[in-house]
């Protein structure tokens, strides 16, 4: 029996709809699936956008839900530790001859969970990654503005630190992931740069709670972004 | 009668199979199908995409293509007039009571020819945009590598010029899009960073004749991505 291949799959923002047909196929059909959660109290916010799906199969029953915790720390050996047991769950299921799809917030290869399974597992199982809708592309489209046009140049921050007040001359739109966590100092460090800017940000983009607001976020939800657009000269 | 509403729709890389199942439902009812090309000879490439999806429809007859010529060139006024005519037809179709769904490649807020019609059509008209899966991400699968990771900043520039050299030193992950316009300028500027690279290049991701190529692409496709990625320090 052949070994079971593993599938990094994307499963956008938050709405269900926004999964490509290719990670919808997949998700009707494979045995396992692995969802990530933050901890034992947290659902993986990945496998809610994927549940309509698994509820629509007829085998429903027969599908193996794994859901290995992924803590949202600091802490890099302990982190290593929980990624490379969940890798080893997953190897076990693998080296039964079963597939498992991996699903992920956003897409696998931006900021993604999946990219630490990917570097344990790659060298020994076949890894199929299948994109999906970034956050910022739907937070665009939610507030239908383009995020860059013509020659502009589009940077993505995961968090705020001394590197934005460096590179903030050098780009046209700047989008600020988990933007919630330190949302004063990107404040600070925005409004001292002298173009005009449109700063929007979006909560929970896409799930039924999204909620659009001028400027930055004051609440702090894990999912916020924000989009900081200097206006063409 | 109302007027219609017009989608600008995101169609993925190349693969149908990475439209969104949002899109691809619009695709399967809207009366009227707008697919901008660059030329008369030319196909829409947003076009070939959907259309295994328009093929499917049992009123495929009855849809209406529309297929507006958006040149390549950089003669801005000449641009405008196309860009103004493709949105005087599709008002047209929405006065009518007909919605319009606007395909583009990618996605719809990222260096999209929506962009254009969009602000000429906005204050008039109701307009859903539906975020598609980017290039760059679909590259990032297709070589099975992490675009960003941690606290690494991500830049998305859309063709070479000297911007590259400022902002070359204050991010982790470049992503150069129509890269095979300039690549020995490209080539020159990234050399000189100091840093440990991986370069990797991806022609008509996603497509049949999907190519990887490690450096520079040396061909002059118009659809060619180069991913530059320094090593973590």
């Amino acid at each position: 029996m052949g070994k079971g291949k593993l599938y990094g799959i994307g499963v956008g923002p938050g709405d269900t709809e926004l999964l490509t047909l290719k990670a919808a196929k997949i998700l009707e059909k494979v045995p396992v699936i692995c969802a990530p959660r933050a901890s034992n109290e947290k659902e993986s916010i990945a496998l809610s956008i994927v549940q309509p799906i698994i509820d629509k199969r007829a085998d429903r029953k027969k599908v193996m839900i794994v859901a290995p915790i992924f803590p949202m720390k600091k802490d890099i050996e302990n982190l290593k530790r929980h990624w490379m047991e969940a890798s080893i769950i997953i190897a076990d299921y693998l080296n039964s001859g079963r597939d498992v799809a991996f699903v992920t917030l956003g897409d696998p290869s931006i900021f993604s969970t999946f990219t630490y399974v990917q570097k344990n597992l790659e060298t020994n199982y076949e890894i199929e990654v299948v994109p999906g809708i970034t956050s910022f592309t739907a937070c665009a489209a939610s507030i239908k503005k383009p995020l860059v046009e013509k020659n502009e140049i589009l940077t993505i921050v995961p968090k705020i630190d001394e590197r934005l007040n460096d590179i903030l001359s050098h780009g046209d739109c700047f989008v600020i992931m988990k933007a919630s966590r330190n949302s004063k100092k990107v404040e600070k460090i925005i409004k001292k740069d002298p173009r005009e800017k449109t700063i929007t940000s979006v909560q929970n983009c896409t799930q039924e709670n999204e909620k659009i607001i001028d400027g930055f976020s004051k609440e702090k939800p894990y999912l916020t972004t924000t989009i900081v657009k200097f206006d063409e000269e």
